[in-house]
Formats: C-alpha cells, structure tokens, sequence
C-alpha cells in the first residue's frame, strides 16, 4: 500500500482511492533510481537502461528529415493514427517477426492485424493482465522474474505462483506439475497464463532452451480444456544475442494463433526514446485488449511510428542491432572477466553467463544479504557501486520467505571502463559479506547447538 | 459487451476476460471511422481530428534536425526518462500554464512536481479513474459529456450521473442538488469526482461561464467534509480560443492544489502525432496516479516530450496556437454561416455557437431521430455527409431514456470548402427528418386521441 504524503498544510478530507490504487506499490527500482541521482559518481550497475553512446542519434536524425521533408509524409505522422497503430508499420513488423523466426507469418497465423502497437511493450503487458485479470486469479511466473510486471500483476490483483528457472530457463515442467496441483485444488479456473521471458531473462540472463520452447506451448494447451491458458511471452531481448542458436519463440509452435501472445519492442534493440512495442496475440484477446486500449490512450504516439516504420524499412534498425551486439558483448565479456577475476573462491558463489540481453545474476552463498539496507548493501554505495537487490525480483515460497542472497548486476548503461572498477568494488563486499553470513551461520548453529 | 469473433476454425475453449474487460465496449466512434474509410468521398463532419493543412511539419522539422544535431542532446532523446516525465518541459509546462492562468504557479500551488506528463490527455483522464474508481462509484459529468470519457468510466464500473448543459456550461448549482440528493441517500462516499469540460466542450462547443468556476471549485469542496471530492477539469481545447473572454481555469480557484485536477494536452493546440498531454493534480493523487502509469508504461515518449519542450521554449508552439485559431475561426464561421443558410426554419431546431473549439451542436425538434441505422443517418451517408449522433454523447435519463433528436458537427478535419456543401446535404435530411418526425407525432397523437 502507498504511503501518502500531503503537501498542502490544511487537515486533509481521505482521498478515497480505488481497491486497485490501495494495492498497488511503488515500483520498487524508483529507491536505486533516486540514489543515483543523489550520488553520480556512483558505478550503475543497477539499471536497466541501454547504452547511451550506441543510441542512434544519426539514424533518427536522417529518417526524420526524411519525413519532414515531404509535406504529406509529414502531416501523416503529425496527425491521429488508428488505436490497433499504424498499419504500415505493423505490416512490416509481422515480415520483420517472420525474417525472425524463419517461419512464414501464415505458419504463425498470424497477419499485420494480428499486431498491436503499444507505448512500450510494458503497456502492452499491462493492458493483456488488464484484459484478462480479476483479482485472485493466477498467473505463473519464474522465480525470479521481471518485477516491474510482477509488480503489475499484483497491482491488478493476481496470485503470482512461480517455478524455478535453470540454465535451460523456466522450468516448463515445473509448470506442468503446478498446473496439476492447481487443478486438484479445482483452481484451474483462475489461471490465466504464464509469463515467460524466453530469451536472455531479466533478471537472469536465462534463456529458455529449444526442446521447452514447444513444451510449454503444449502445457498450457493441454490445461486448456474449459478456458484458455495463455502463455505470454515476453521477447524484448531476443535481438540483443551475442552468442548461441537464434531461438524461435514459443509463439512460432501455436500456428493457429490461439494460445501465445509474443511481445516485442523498440527500446532495447533500437531507442527506449520511441517508446514502441508490438505484440502478437490471439484475435479475440486481441479484440479486448484493444478496448482497453481505446480507453487507456486510443493509440500511441503516432510520429515515433513512422520513425520505426522507417528505420525497420530503410535497413537502419537491423544495421543498429549489429552495432548493439557487438558493443553490449564486449561489456558483458568485461563483466564476466571481471567477476572471474576479483570474485572469491566460495562455495556456494556462482553467477550467469548470459548469450545475450543485459543482465548477470549472482548467487551468494545461503544465509548472505544483498537487500537494500543491508551491511553488503550500504557496503556497495558507500564504495560507490549499486545493484538490484535480488528479492526485488522474487515471489515468496509458501512459507512467506524471500531469498535474500541473490542480485542483478547490468551491463546494459555502465560505461565499459567502470564494469572493472565496479566488480572490483562489489567483489570486496561480497567478501565481507561471504566471511560474515559464515560467521552468522556459526552463530546461529552455536545458538541451535 | 463486446462480441468475440474467433478467426481460428477448431472449436474454441473460451477466453477468460476479466470483468472489466467485459465490461468494457467497442468506442461507438469506431464504426463511424470504418464508415468513412469505406467510403472517401463522405464530408467527414464527425472526426474530431484536427485541421491537417495546419500541422506544424515545417516547425516539427526544424525543431528534431535541432534536437538531432546535438549529439548529447539526441541521445537524451532516444533515452529513458521518469515516468513522471521530462523535467525540462515540466518546468516549462507550469510557465506555460501560469501565463495562460494569469497567475503565478504559487497562486495556484503548482510546481513543475505537481505536472504529469501522460500518452495525450486522455492516457491523465484515465489513470486518475483508474486511481480513483471502484466499480459502483459516482462520477457526475454534463449531458452530453465527451463519449470516449464517459466510456472509459463505464468500463471503470462508475455509475456516470448527468446535470444539464446550458449557454454557461455546465449547470453548476444541478451538481450541488444532484451531490444534495446523492447525500441524502447516504451514497456521497461513492461520489468521486465531478468531470468538467471547462472550455469549448466536446460535443456542445459551450464554456463554463467565469462565474461558475469559482462555484463548482466551492461545490465540491463543500461536500468534502469526509473525503475529497475532486473537479476532473479536461481543458483540451482552452487554447483554441475565437472570440470571447479567455477565462482562469477552475483549478486556479483551488489555491492549496488539493480538490482539482486540470488536464490539457499538445493534440488540439499542436499536434496530434506526438501524443502528449500534461496534467497538475493534488499531491497525493499525483502520487497514486505515478504509481499506475509505472505499471501502465513508466514513462511516455521521451523524444516527442523533447519536441514538445523545444516548440514551447522556442515560440513554435504559441505561434501555431495562432495559426490555428485564425485556420478554426475561418472554419467555424462558415460552419454557421452555411447552417443559417441551410437550415429550415422549424420550431425546436437550433445550434450553439461557439467561442471556441472544433464542435457544434445541433438540436431538432423532439421526435427526431439521429441515431446510427435511422432513416435520417443512412440519408445523410446516402448523400454523402456524416456526423456524431448525440445519442453518442449522452447518458440515459432514470428511465433509461437516451434523447434521440441532437448531433455533434465537427469543423476540425473537414476541408474549408467542403463545409457548405456538408452542411447543405445535413440540412436536406435534416428537412425530410422533422418533416417525418412532425407526420409520426401526427400519427402518435391521433392513436392517442
């Protein structure tokens, strides 16, 4: 619940908030966001944000005199634009898709109406929970998962259940077992998908492996004999791949169109600037999302749809995501190297080597803290270094508990000379912190013995 | 509730929709957009899209070949900023209101903090239902009110309870009867805020006169002994301004920022494609919204809120808002020039005549019949015209009553010479129509007698 401060002296009357605004919290990454405000000099690798120097300030410069260049053009991106977005944009986005996964758009079922364009594909996330959430029902999700959109989820009143994600990504058999024990709890009714980053998971780097790909698909299939589960799959790293096999996507093995929905975005492979996703998704979802849609904004901008438009058609965003790869593989071979290099050797101490996206997530021995007020915590800014704390992106088990001993490091903002610096820093923090949580664990075994 | 059409052969399982979604219809503006895609030629006299000759193209380019040439500058731009929104064009934002008011930012206890910048206005309009709204609250607003609103509210779950609309806009002192009867009713907990075009309201073009504001910011403060009663004040079209006083915001009479919130956006004064609106509101429902929009998309356009910031601080903006009144004026002179032409005179035909804004309302006698699918509607799209039927507009009376004999006009996107001919056709069907509807009260009252 949000706290409510009031600026204004006079003894307030209650503003009455919906149930929904009641449940709702303030993201918690807004805390991290305002440290680095406070403290500049700080190494960032907390956020999520890309990489400024690649941003494409030359493409966007060329592409929009090229459309202001020509009156019409220009007063067409000036202009209103349809809720569902721009139909030539979407047209090219369903060959760019199809280019994607090597897959004809009519072996996904799929066609340019079949898209929606959306501010960011946060909103369309949003607006698919938004679309198919009543309060108390379900969705699963990894543990770790993305905790903006957890935290969505939960605002919108859903139960988040999770299952484990391992270096093959979510644990699809995981999902099937949960859906088995849902469904003996005759609860089966309240679930509505399952929420799957399927390439270079934030917070983790993970990625789903080929043989689960089809597996989940035919899971919630399976589970599907009343109403329809969903798998929503979340692809907005796909193209940032350094290494390792060019995956499909989940949606690619539901020809029909019926049980996937496929959400991408500008913001990672070209400029968060834009603010443009697209996602593909069933026709009658698609139908309901759309009205929600109609009321949240009936559209988004319409010019950054014409500068997508141009830069998918004009070569510009396939040529910039080359430029991406080879920068963001070079920091995140920086990054690696570095935690080979100033982390201690502990058991228990281990951490991701992603193929691609933007993030590393380490594990700590058990019984560590890496939560925000923590020794280890105020260790790291006090040295000048920031993380996202690991519990931020974590459900509670059955029993109400977090790991605490987990964190996301990004390569994604920092410059590439800081990554060095910045493990350095962090890794004599985790080795205090390491010896400390061993000496707490002897405590405590002292205390039990 | 919407029909769900399954493009996929195989018998479908159902899609669970939550009940919001289900609650929610298609915008009824959408067929009448599909009809004039069907069909071109049709004197588009509904869209409320804005004059396309008149979109700043030559100020949109000078403004981003600016933004783009500074390399630091570009990349800003095509980065990430808060979702609260750029702080530059915050700060810039509460300037331009304090000139618009006439009164300094602390006369109205606004400070660039106190702004948020949303996906247009109606992204602020919704987010403040969202925060504000469970289903079974009141929101009270003017019959007719702007129909997107009103069914976003619907979907929302709010009861929409309806005051008239006259020459002074909306009848100030029918909402502290209506708030009266609400209270005796013990429902003024569920009474959330009071929706108030203040300028040049869509679908009437009527302004709520100097007098009222002051009394409808005292109104709702004088029930909000329990809890805040908020103004939701849309001012889209304030700066649309023909002739006439340009009158303070109802919101400048709400010193401490605490009862109104006051919303206005760059789609009308400016341009549409860039998709953005602005939005001050009391701290602390500024804080609940925030908290929304972070799960909605965390942040608008970042590159259309640099131009948006480079239009204001540059002069482009308060330049185009004159180029625009003077290209609107000339329109909406001709617009009522040709309906005193064309029109019959018939007892209980009229219009309005606004200041301001992109609509006129047109009145028939009783018995008429505008509605989608009625004989007057397909002779008007037979003879190639097209308007809103008011029914659109409004909401049922205690009887479930919807008034059938009213149309919105819009002189926004229509081309300057086909106005006369437009209204010329309108005027035909208009003839027939009273014509008709005199001969089936004839035929009423004799079966009554």
């Amino acid at each position: 619940m949000s706290s409510l401060s009031i600026k204004s002296p006079p003894a307030p009357a209650e503003l009455p908030l919906s149930a929904k605004a009641r449940r709702t919290v303030e993201q918690p990454i807004s805390y991290l966001i305002s440290e680095v405000m406070k403290n500049p000099r700080l190494i960032n690798l907390a956020a999520g944000l890309v990489d400024a120097a690649t941003l494409p300030v030359a493409e966007c410069d060329a592409i929009t005199r090229r459309i202001f260049a020509d009156p019409a053009r220009g007063r067409a991106a000036l202009q209103y634009d349809t809720t569902l977005g721009l139909s030539s944009l979407r047209r090219a986005l369903v060959e760019h898709l199809s280019k994607l996964e090597g897959l004809s758009p009519a072996d996904m079922g799929l066609s340019a109406d079949d898209l929606l364009v959306t501010t960011g594909s946060q909103q369309a996330l949003y607006l698919v929970g938004d679309a198919l959430i009543d309060p108390g029902d379900i969705v699963i999700a990894a543990n770790p998962s993305y905790f903006v959109y957890t935290g969505a989820l939960s605002s919108l009143g859903a139960r988040v259940m999770t299952v484990p994600i391992d270096r093959d990504g979510m644990d699809v058999e995981a999902v099937g077992r949960l859906l088995g024990r849902i469904d003996a709890a005759g609860e089966l009714g309240r679930v509505k998908f399952v929420y799957c980053t399927s390439f270079y998971q934030n917070p983790t780097g993970l990625t789903l492996s080929a043989e689960r790909r089809p597996q989940l698909a035919e899971i919630v299939r399976s589970y599907s004999n009343r109403q329809r589960i969903l798998v929503l799959e979340d692809a907005a790293y796909r193209e940032l791949r350094y290494e390792g096999p060019a995956h499909r996507s989940i949606k690619s093995y539901d020809a029909d169109n019926r049980f996937t929905v496929l959400s991408h975005t500008f913001s990672k492979p070209f400029a968060p600037g834009l603010k443009l996703g697209y996602t593909a998704m069933p026709a009658d979802l698609l139908e309901a999302v759309l009205h929600q849609k109609g009321n949240h904004d009936f559209g988004s901008s319409n010019l950054t749809q014409h500068i997508a438009l141009e830069a998918i058609t004009d070569g510009s965003y396939g040529e910039h995501v080359h430029v991406l790869q080879r920068a963001y593989r070079a920091k995140r071979d920086v990054m690696l190297a570095a935690l080979r290099r100033y982390m201690p050797a502990v058991p228990g101490l281990h951490w991701t080597h992603p193929d691609g996206g933007l993030y590393i997530w380490l594990t700590l021995p058990a019984g560590a803290d890496t939560r925000r007020g923590g020794a280890m915590f105020n260790a790291c800014v006090e040295a000048g270094v920031i993380y996202v704390p690991g519990d931020y992106c974590m459900q509670a088990d059955e029993t109400g508990n977090v790991p605490t001993n987990c964190l996301r490091l990004s390569f994604g903002q920092v410059e590439i000379g800081s990554i060095d610096p910045g493990i350095e820093r962090l890794a004599a923090a985790v080795r205090r912190e390491t010896r400390n949580s061993n000496s707490d664990s002897r405590v405590i075994n002292m205390a039990v013995n």
